[in-house]
């Protein structure tokens, strides 16, 4: 088998072969089709401060989709053929793929067979991985953290990898979407999947009394603005870790009873919710493609904003 | 009737005399017995941004007790002769005495009846002025929003007017409670009444897992490291307004899934709820007392940070 190794920061991804591995009890083998591009990895590339959360060296990439080609002895999950996704967390244990354990940017997979979800049908390979992390990552703060539902006026904040999942599923929820971005292109989008109203400043949200944003930006003033533009009483989810602190004024978020929620991560069951918003066919985020062998072209395309969406290798 | 009206920012109180008032029909007057003094009333004679929300020129104090000596045509629940606590806040309107309309500095309010809250026999005028800001303050974000319940670990942040009230209500409803604060006296006062341990550090409360911390100071600081000290998927709830920004790790925010909540004020239901707690005989709170005569110099010793607790002008 062959993959993207991780070595140390600023150090660049090493394409290595080694032995194809063999199923524990518990896991299952994956012929990977598709592999999300995340930003990450960048981190995980050029930021320090993610070295305590690598376990190098190690194949990174943690939102992929590929078939089963063997199975471990005490799996019942799924059988060999099955076309699947794979949740980037382990549920029981924690643990990270592409992180903690060899990961997706690479042709073989070995992983725990709890962390897998079926594809459906009429859901491409493409599709599946795209909903394992940007897709549960926004299902998550969106649906279970921020309890959307329809008929709430929801605002998102930033159209990227995540917060187009966000929009397009928000609106498909039947939520009345408001979304901001500096992006004109990514409000245009936005506009025609149908949001409400798509606007390039933060503030501009406050108007509609909105009971939730979830800040997918995460870039300091975008966190605190969305404290201001919600209504008395309403919730921030803040998923966006474009900078890692934020000034935010408490004397909102007090007079309001503003909350303010982290979040990271999901649930393998968030993934199948994602997969059942794909298998409406009204899903339609931005994603373009790449190979496998331009992996490393790809996340310097990430790391310098030029992905409209998401970024999947592929091998379709 | 005589009360302390405010005029304009550092502009001192001054004692005015003014025709007795008469009730509307949904209103009682009350004699006055008891008026807690709070760092509120500090920021409204002397920082600017707290104008927009007073209407002066007005009697500030918005804390208070008192006997019932009329009632208007249409009141229903309490009758000439009651011991009653006053509500800050109209649960219909909003609108808070002492500021929106005239307070408790004085020897007669005015008040609709819905803010009124019967003082059980063995409750003083004293504690039940201090139960009505000072304790709904303190029941409402560690019961009500904090969800604080029997064996939860609680940590308390700033054992001063509120936190106390806190501290006392969450030892007696069986939590295991910790607590900060940089006052050696009120760490003291903490273990006295049976909190677990108590640290003149925050970081210190991280070793103890705590569900939920309470930040009663709001110094910024405090704020941040209450994120960071409370454990994975567990709630800060801020009410202090030491200063109105706060600089957060939104990483520790994100990465452990930590709700921030802000909280201010509460509800009629809650004063009851800590004239319950004051009916045990266990409310020990730390409260000094001045007279009516005094309360300018009062408010003084409040913003020097010279109260032990809460101070409380009485007429008993």
């Amino acid at each position: 088998m062959k993959g993207w190794q991780f070595t140390e920061t600023d150090t660049p991804l090493k394409l290595v072969e080694q032995a194809d591995p063999t199923p524990k009890p518990d896991e299952v083998i994956l012929a990977l089709k598709a592999s999300g591009l995340c930003h990450t990895d960048v981190g995980i590339l050029h930021d320090p401060s993610w070295a305590p959360m690598v376990e190098s060296p190690v194949i990174i990439g943690h939102e992929t989709a590929g078939v089963v080609t063997q199975v471990g002895a005490d799996v019942t999950n799924v059988k060999v053929g099955d076309r699947v996704a794979v949740s980037p967390q382990n549920p029981e244990t924690g643990k990270t793929i592409g992180a903690f354990r060899d990961g997706g940017y690479a042709d073989v997979l070995a992983v725990p067979a709890v962390q897998l979800v079926p594809l459906p049908q009429d859901v491409s390979f493409i599709q599946g991985a795209a909903a394992t992390d940007a897709g549960m990552s926004a299902y998550h703060p969106l649906f279970v953290v921020g309890q959307a539902k329809k008929g709430m006026k929801v605002g998102i904040i930033g159209i990227g990898g995540l917060g187009q999942f966000a929009t397009n599923m928000a609106v498909i929820a039947g939520c009345d979407v408001y979304v901001a971005d500096t992006k004109a292109s990514s409000r245009d989008w936005a506009m025609q999947i149908g949001v409400t109203a798509a606007y390039e400043n933060i503030s501009d949200l406050a108007q509609h009394h909105l009971n939730l944003i979830v800040d997918f930006a995460g870039f300091d003033t975008t966190t605190n603005e969305a404290i201001k533009a919600v209504k008395p009483g309403g919730t921030v989810v803040l998923v966006g870790m474009g900078i890692l602190h934020s000034t935010i004024d408490t004397g909102a978020l007090i007079f309001n009873n503003i909350k303010l929620i982290g979040n990271s991560g999901g649930t393998p069951a968030d993934i199948a919710k994602v997969l059942d918003f794909f298998e409406t066919g009204k899903m339609h985020p931005m994603l373009e493609t790449t190979s496998y062998d331009q992996i490393p072209e790809g996340l310097v395309r990430v790391q310098n904003g030029d992905v409209k969406g998401r970024l999947i290798a592929t091998r379709d």
